[in-house]
């Protein structure tokens, strides 16, 4: 049984009428409720405007993998608490982070680039996948069509992914790299782009079986309470340094 | 001609005679001299104790490529200017960090991860090329023999590299990827184990040489007077986006 | 369950009277024991006296993952039974290739470099995990011991691995890519240094765990009955391909 | 002075009149016209239809970059020659392969995959750079419009490429992995999606400028008369091995 927290800023749904009836119960609720037909999945969720934005050191020591979507209050978010979602992700805490997250102080922080892009409201998405043998592609067709997203263009500027596992096309003649994993310390990263709040994308069948994957893939191997630190090396040949 | 800045922290060599003995002009001043023998460098110098550690807006945006040491002063480093270095390097400034500087602030703002390792003093090291296409092996020996080394061992906490180019075995027992490379935003960085200061390993030709390639390879290809924004698509079908 | 194929040349151990007391059911006999202790594995042995090498296209196909030995028959080895091996790999059989099958016909086809690397006997090995988080690495320490093995030292002419997760030191002064993953096709492979005959190296409990996670890993996620072909779109926008 | 031997099929181009039209020199006549226009590339060409296919060993071993487009003949070349070519590319030899090449005997053996993709007849493409830093990218703008191209579509089944510089959206609804590089042996090697024959790409100046950058960017570092073997370590500690 892996605990899994989805967070999600939760603004627009409750300034926006369209956005609300889009997702009545929040992105977290419409999020939380497909992965919590998964019986191996306990899920919960937090908010931005809960005490310390709902990711307390006991929350997130608790949590193996965190699904974070953010937006409008990137600037908002507290410093601290990036600092702390980044300290529990280097110990091997999964972070599966949704479309505009890719800004997000934590993603900032975990990948040192400025998680810059090109963006334009309204194109129609074809997601290919261009690495089917990834476990997060498991079950998932050679594309996805999804009748309107925001678009995300190049030049993204990220580090180079560790695999690239989805590719968007977009009919305003814009590609993306849609779908990508970076493994940082001890912890697993999945980056994907989908999931404007305007558009039910959430709801569609292939989208919620690759974030499904994606939580399972992100599932941490490995777990620490603390934090690597820089470590002398006494008995080298009689010792075994803190095993992994 | 390429515009070098060679950052040292400058304290070792003031407070500890055998390593005043050993870089009488400072580790900066043995590795901008070497440097300075090549016509295509112009090489200055910077220290820890100059107003704004040297690294002055004015200096970073005339500097190709930074060269940095440190050691002791890690947390004693400005926030500020560790930030703006990230900031230059995003926007194409190459850099090339030595030794102990893998647990720099620069380097872990632009990582992300804890930059950890293990660590001992005093083994002799055998530096492999395992990579003998890239510019920065060029003219580079099969290996080379340093005859005291500090050991740095695995685990070493980095997102995994670009490339490994050369690895470190240790007579402690120990290996380590002691040269890697690191594209963030626009920006070229290389990070190279050997040179601890007490001993004179910056003095051993094919370190020499091997510094001088990492300098010319993380020269800027393409440079931003400004960091990359999130930029909105107004007329993809007609205009080309800033042009990198 | 997963269907294991381990293949073994089964030469010295019937010739050379020190190796056969080593490992007096073969190496296949040594491995094909403790993968069979793992009850999720079905697990066979084939040789290379058997007829087509016992690589039969009926073995084959029933093959989830082919575990393989061999050394001193690499020139013949037959050519349409490595073009063989090579088409189910890339239509999704796993492939864990150990020691000197480095150079078997079978992985030259597959990545396509010359696979040389220097070599010399009877050596200390410590084989050091550099990627802790990976499937592979589930359950194995820091590092290994190996009393005596065959030095195998870089330059090791592999492409670019997915992922390096162990790394040889070796008292005689050498390095080595020792644990490499590379994705084929729709097959995963996995490349192990360890296992010289005139050693008890297949006997070691950390080294029966790796080769054991390592058939787990790379086990097919998808499979097909015949090779990719060259497609011509028809109706990209109605149809989706050939769903992988 | 770089030597550079530009190899066409030359087929087509003799036996249809619009593509005649089109490169009145062949392909070959074209693409070696404009990279003569660099004062630091020497160029010659060779065609299938010469003895050897114009790629005896003395060309070859006086080749520094290879351009290869073929596309009707694959299973015609002579398996010899591409085993000859596979060898001095390992040897050092750089290789630029042009569109429908992918599938060629060289390749297949380089890679290993089988090299299958999507393909459909007439589509407008637009390249995006995604790797604005590479030297291959060098002054090209951050995309370029092709008016008409052959669509070549996802899955693409290569293996991870070690860059992937350029991405192409076609306005059939597909993406493709259009520039990529790998490293293999000694040699580098850039594929270039763009080239069908019946479309005069090979004339935009943006396509020009990236086949010309490649061309250098492929140039050998190191280069060997041999290709490598594998090497018995005698005194390791006293002797380097070859250097490279």
């Amino acid at each position: 049984m892996l605990n899994i927290t989805v967070w999600n800023e939760y603004r627009h749904e409750q300034t926006d009428e369209n956005i609300r009836k889009i997702y009545p119960d929040g992105i977290h609720g419409c999020i939380a409720k497909f992965l919590g037909e998964d019986r191996e999945l306990q899920v919960r969720t937090a908010t931005f405007d809960m005490p310390e934005h709902g990711l307390t050191e006991e929350v997130l020591a608790d949590t193996d993998v965190l699904v974070f979507w953010n937006h409008m209050l990137q600037d908002e978010f507290s410093d601290e608490i990036a600092e702390r979602v980044q300290r529990h992700v280097l110990a091997g805490m999964g972070l599966v982070v949704l479309h505009s997250g890719h800004y997000s102080k934590i993603m900032r922080r975990l990948l040192g680039t400025t998680m810059t892009l090109r963006w334009k409201l309204g194109s129609r998405e074809r997601l290919f996948c261009i690495c089917p043998t990834h476990p997060i592609a498991r079950g998932v067709p050679a594309w996805i069509d999804i009748p309107q997203e925001e678009t995300y263009g190049e030049f993204f500027d990220i580090p180079k992914p560790d695999d690239i596992i989805f590719t968007g096309w977009f009919a305003s003649g814009d590609v993306f790299r849609s779908g990508c994993t970076f493994l940082r310390g001890l912890g697993k990263i999945f980056y994907f782009q989908p999931g404007h709040e305007e558009y039910p994308t959430y709801y569609i069948p292939g989208i919620q079986k690759i974030i499904t994957n994606a939580v399972h893939w992100c599932a941490p191997s490995a777990r620490r309470s603390a934090p690597l630190e820089n470590t002398a090396i006494r008995q080298s040949f009689e010792e075994e340094y803190d095993k992994l």
